[in-house]
């Protein structure tokens, strides 16, 4: 396979500078160009990417993509701030500049949420394993100067377990509680999610699910943001032969 | 040392079934009576017994360990329904037995809630380690059928851990959550306590200190009835030597 | 979907009376008979079964599983002490039966080592996991009375990972050990594993996958038998829509 | 109390530098003096320090020890490569500096293999609970560049359970291994360690103690260098109050 080039978009950032870092890093690509608030984005700028990655902020983000589009390179996105609104203008440009390949090829543009392969990996498999077992709940534990409850990892895992668990047509989770219900965390599409704030974590994910005489447990532990860099390898490789708009790092994992 | 002689009230049900099976095959004791619902406790019916296990029901458990009183010997009692009052009789009852004995001798009684090693041991651990940490939260884990949440024991670690820190002068633990509290669980004297209810599970509990850059986790899982004999075991060799009222098998566990 | 009937040979046995139990409990199914050491295999003494479930000894499985496709109905296999030739003499046997069946229908044995639905996902999800990390470590823990070291669980969870890692091209997990290598356990085609022997556990293991800054940890906790049975349930529905010889619960498991 | 002054040796080192932060930071205290190589150590250059810290190298840690001595101060030790004659050599020279005292009063010299909380509280209380269980192994990860196995904090782990099991007259942990010793890790006095290396980790340690229906996991995790500091300001506000020579935080812990 020939080299992939890469442009870093906020590369002055925390995390752009370790992205930097990492593609100069990895075999097969080969980092052509930093560009950072105030440059701009066109076929020149990126000397000539075929990938750029964007760790910038959510006020920039989607303008980037479409300047990324117009000059012609595929687009991996870990900045936040995305809506249903947006994401839709995307694909809409990459209908138009796919529209003339019959071939199956053209651009692509993939948005993660998260990068982290073990967070991924982990809400996946939890996802995959829920028709499995009467009881699912989840454990999510952070340091505590995290403002909300419960963190957004935590509640996508929790509405995919409960999506899969209504298809398989199982139950709710049974639960004879009768009182107390005042600890941190929520109801997520009726899987219970529970979110401890400790001095000394990070950001970590138990999920667990339950059978008669046995139990499976998930968990998944992000030390540090040096953790996201291989599931942004990860994405740089697939989005050249992935054209259109894919949301989540999972659709580009190899599960099979 | 001499041969302890041990007798068992409610030695037919579960609990004291498995108590009469634990003494006969302890090193050290012997079995000499098994009394359940109906036998009157004497010092004749009880056979010389040197301790009185009681595994019978709240309603009938103070009478009894009264009439084991009376017949001379020492009680250890894992029923449940103790209150301030009926304790206060029963010590009163002890002061009345041993008034008399001035070289330190003289009957005891040991009523404790849980004669579970492990989680005995969790909680008083945690009490000690308290005063080290920035932060503290419990994560009590049951099966579904439990209806109280959170559960006894994890209420009596939170106060005892709560009571840890106060006596310390560290404030609340550190917490920036803005909202999100729908879990199940509750905030006892200002420790956070999470309860998951799972297929599959018995009784665990885990206990979270956190500082900057470390976590110390204790944790405890009781899988079935059976692990309360060696604790049962142990109160009946201390309460010989300890004369008056103990609440609590951590007062007879060697810690030092 | 009309209702399974279903035999069960070893019904008398530990296993076997769980699976009798399962089968009666389980929605679609019947249980229309129960079949024991002595008693023949015959299409009479299997009243019509679709589906014979086997809990009975390695040394009757196999002629087992030819006298029930005789009888004309499909099988599911929990006894151990298969070999390749066994199981090639079964796969013989079921391209006989399906030979003239042109249309993808047929009888169908399913062979599985272990109906443990949290055991057989564990070891899945680790294998799919396996090529996005550096470093892979396993800890089984069991019973102190297991006479072998690591479990045959632990063993194929080994396997499978260290095939997953070389189907990915990825080198040996990195490790500066330089002595040390005294601990029970082994080292499984290049996967190290762990085994922990502790009073109390049943059958547990546990999966570490870790990369820069993160980790993802499967575990699964066996705590009795009866964690079998919806394995089987799964197992019993699968096998009459999945002609021919499978080997292993992981193919019938929706996991897509 | 009055505040107390403290001088760091070795302050532009890793840790000497954090322990400068810690000091700077603390209720309390007041750092007086940072010294590194090349600095004499006298009464003046320590700035009327009550206490020295010293985080220097193996090679001039005891020289260090004796000069703060001589200038009348007390020391907190972190650097390693103690032996006994060092440390006899240390406690000597306490004993001439405290000889006048009879008021109980003195120079106190604090080694500390280890200043983790977490660290020193998961082996303190595994020895303490180890009388009470009739299985113990333990179970230390660290990442993939450590050199030896196991861990020398996992080696006093186990010296002190086995003490404490030997003390209680407790045999060896039950165990039907026939075959399979080849896992990383040892046997210490007889206690199994088993020894995990994996990228991402840090350094963590988990102790499992079983009995019957229970087990008992005591588990610490220390994810960065800032989590010793804790215990250095708990070492300098003992010191002063503590006479003659302590090896080891364990001993100036208040866990009454």
């Amino acid at each position: 396979m020939a080299e992939i080039k890469v442009a870093v978009l906020g590369a002055a950032g925390r995390m752009g500078t370790q992205a930097c870092a990492a593609v100069e890093a990895a075999d097969g690509l080969s980092l052509v160009a930093r560009l950072d608030r105030g440059d701009e984005i066109t076929a020149g700028s990126l000397s000539g990417a075929d990938v750029v990655v964007d760790f910038t902020v959510p006020s920039a983000a989607e303008a980037n993509v479409h300047a990324v589009l117009d000059a012609g390179a595929h687009a991996v996105v870990g900045t936040t701030g995305w809506d249903d609104a947006s994401r839709g203008r995307v694909a809409e440009h990459l209908d138009r500049c796919n529209a003339d390949r019959a071939d199956g090829s053209g651009l692509g543009v993939l948005i993660a949420p998260n990068f982290g392969l073990s967070a991924v990996l982990a809400m996946t498999f939890a996802a995959k394993a829920a028709r499995y077992f009467e009881s699912a709940e989840i454990i999510e534990l952070h340091h505590p100067d995290k403002v909300d409850a419960p963190s957004g990892t935590a509640r996508h895992t929790a509405a995919a377990i409960s999506a899969a668990r209504a298809d398989a047509g199982l139950p709710a989770s049974p639960d004879a509680t009768e009182s107390g219900w005042d600890a941190r965390g929520a109801d997520v599409d009726g899987v219970r999610v529970h979110a401890v704030r400790l001095r000394g974590l990070v950001a970590h994910e138990e999920i667990l699910l339950g059978n008669p005489g046995e139990q499976l447990v998930i968990r998944q532990d992000s030390f540090d943001r040096s953790s996201f860099m291989p599931g942004v390898l990860v994405a740089v490789r697939a989005v050249v032969d992935r054209p259109g708009l894919t949301v989540g790092l999972e659709h580009v994992l190899d599960l099979t």
